[in-house]
């Protein structure tokens, strides 16, 4: 094994739990992601749990039963508690202690079965709720794909910017309107132009769109003025989820200019209840694809070690259940969506160096979201606006039904998961959200 | 008096503490703004105060006086703590009643002086803290004579975009950035590219401007979903304070193409410790300036009270101090710039709107900035970039020294006050900063 693997990532581990070791389960033994959750309906606090096969070892009662010690215990004690900011505080020796903690009780044949064996809850049973309080949120744009293909809609001659191949392009989105996977919400409304018009008028979005992304979640933070060189930004990551940044492109089109998008984005961001983190990911690791013929990055966005396993190659799809779907069968769906974060052209440890390389201090539980993650081929495009050339090329859905941009009654759902060859299989979960039809505008 | 007068405004009334008779006090009986402080250097928590000549009152001390009672003790409790966000969840009709149960408790005669006498704490003697806790920070652009002016210096024959008289064009910026007055900071380094050079590299900025703005707190927030009417707009406005969105603009013009800026302002953003409130502002407002002949807002945006007066106006100044000056006087500085809020083009309360007319959530403490506050006028701009028409005149100095942009060892000092015939004068006290030299890059 590489220096970034460990027994946790032994393909032959299998729990106690026996849903997780079924074939084609998300969350075996290997994978062990954290999430905020309580018994749906019910008045409890929320709390941190860990998803073993179709269960969730409920942290607070685990840390309850003084099976775990030292560090792991210290671990456990920051992980009572409704968000993951203060284990994610802590620190990666920290988390990985824990992991190796946990995936040893719940190992078959483990001593702690029995105390432990009280501390699950379905995963079927719970509501969740943001895994951790976001102090910021950046949204980056790491797909070259996603990049052109946006730009040659609106410069068909030039569709890359200049400085798309040297910046790791970034803004600020909003934090108070990241939602938790299920939260449905309204049709936004909001200053459109038509092209010919000569005035705006407040109106629904007509062009309402989806971002595949997947989220970031920042660990230990960095002082204000102290940058965090490339080789330590991957030690600042907690874990990964899938994100999608719902997009309204007709308000973003008359609002983007000159200051980038605004209300176009922050009526809602939708983030999976599931974190990943980076020590489960570390197997399925990969070159980055920069092209030897590009520009090669400043030396403070470039190593070694990120060219050969900067990047990640999570496998991700997004599904479409239009109402029609729905009314014929709840589990329906059509695939739009197919494509991996290894196509990504910047790396998550690029994004981090970046984010601070002028003093900016992140903190535990930021969020960073990749940006639209396409890949090269129009199938592998992560919205609406990319698969359908801006709306043209109506997407044919296999019960008839064509969409350009997304309906009311529409669910969206994205999903991850990561396979290699001599590796378990981990997935992500699921992304949703629901479109409901626009409130009167005020 | 119009209905959002009380005696709280009364010019005549006087406090028991002398220092706030005194003629030119930014903080007279008739101001009472909140700040977060404790005594330098000590290691008590930080506690809410208002101002009150040269003094403060310890809001956490006056609460367990037993003097105030009814909303205003309940109030006072919200207070108790080391930010505003539990007093600013509350409401505008609590902060009423505790503005009126201090202005009563303060004046000449009252009873509660010898109670109160040993809850001040002389502003001498303290170190103030962030207010709030921000969770989001939103920066708006409302100058159109800065939209004006920087647009020109890009785009000579059609310097203002076409949808800046339609929207209050606004950005997310960075909320963890965000620091007190006197919180001094390395210059910041980032990718810049000389406009004739094949490539970026990292260095340190050479072109590190101001801008001069106003902080607008949010108050209580709303509901995800819910937007907030015009109307009731400046009911969510707990106060303002001064603010300074330090700008590295030769980092902003490489990256901002095509999502705005990120890393030129994400380094730092500096606030003044004292929160004015809206109440204790509302002798100053003003006609909004919106010419005739120009687009009237959308009917969201649009009514006869904002027409009439919701303006501000508050009167702004800039001083700038260099080493050389320092060094012959502490206290000697140079004005740079001097202008009003009442220029604004969009108002406080189109900004609140505008933010949530999709749905978007604004939470107790989120800091909203007005954008740089230029006037008509040359002398009325609030950035360098802007002052020196993008550095090709420099600034003369009365000592003799140039600028164009700030050098190390620069402090800009921002300051702000009302007045108007028959009120009081009342002020904002004073928002510093100072540039210390760039860190080696990473």
């Amino acid at each position: 094994m590489t220096d970034f693997l460990n027994e946790t990532h032994n393909p032959e581990l299998r729990s106690w739990v026996g849903s997780a070791n079924v074939a084609g389960c998300d969350f075996p033994i290997q994978n062990l992601p954290f999430a905020s959750f309580k018994r749906s309906g019910s008045s409890e606090p929320m709390r941190i749990g860990v998803a073993i096969g179709t269960e969730i070892l409920d942290l607070t009662a685990a840390a309850k039963t003084g099976v775990f010690s030292d560090q792991a215990a210290e671990a456990l004690q920051a992980a009572a508690q409704p968000t993951l900011n203060a284990l994610m505080a802590l620190g990666k020796p920290c988390w990985s202690e824990l992991r190796l903690a946990l995936s040893r009780a719940l190992r078959e044949g483990a001593a702690q079965q029995s105390a432990l064996q009280s501390c699950l809850v379905p995963q079927a049973e719970v509501e969740y709720a943001l895994p951790a309080q976001i102090g910021d949120y950046t949204d980056f744009y790491t797909s070259i794909y996603h990049a052109t293909n946006i730009g040659r809609l609106f410069r068909p001659d030039n569709p890359l910017m200049p400085n798309y191949q040297w910046v790791p392009i970034g803004y600020h989105g909003r934090a108070s309107s990241v939602v938790i996977s299920g939260e449905n919400f309204a049709r936004p409304c909001g200053q459109i132009k038509a092209p010919d018009a000569p005035a705006p008028v407040l109106a629904p979005s007509k062009r309402l769109d989806i971002e595949l992304e997947l989220g970031v979640f920042i660990g230990s933070g960095n002082t204000l003025g102290q940058p965090i060189p490339l080789s330590q930004a991957e030690d600042h990551v907690f874990g990964i989820c899938l994100l999608n940044d719902w997009s309204a492109r007709d308000i973003q089109a008359w609002e983007y200019q000159p200051l980038g998008p605004f209300l176009a984005k922050n009526f809602a961001t939708t983030i999976s209840p599931w974190v990943v983190t980076l020590e489960a990911l570390a197997p399925y690791r990969a070159p980055l694809e920069r092209p030897a013929q590009d520009p090669q990055p400043l030396p403070y966005l470039d190593s070694a070690d990120n060219r050969s396993h900067g990047a990640l190659d999570i496998q991700l799809e997004v599904g479409l259940q239009t109402s029609q779907m729905r009314q014929h069968d709840p589990k329906a769906e059509a695939r739009i969506c197919r494509t991996s974060y290894r196509h990504a052209y910047w790396t998550m440890a690029q994004m981090v160096t970046h984010h601070t390389v002028n003093g900016c201090n992140l903190q535990p539980g930021d969020l960073l979201g990749t940006g639209t993650l396409s890949g090269p081929t129009l199938d592998q495009a992560g919205a609406l606006i990319e698969l359908t050339s801006g709306g043209k090329n109506p997407l044919q859905l296999p019960n008839g039904e064509q969409r350009t941009f997304l309906e009311d009654g529409d669910a969206v759902v994205l999903r991850g998961w990561c396979e290699k060859q001599g590796f378990a299989r981990i997935g992500f979960g699921s992304c949703w959200g629901t479109i409901l039809p626009a409130k009167q505008p005020i």
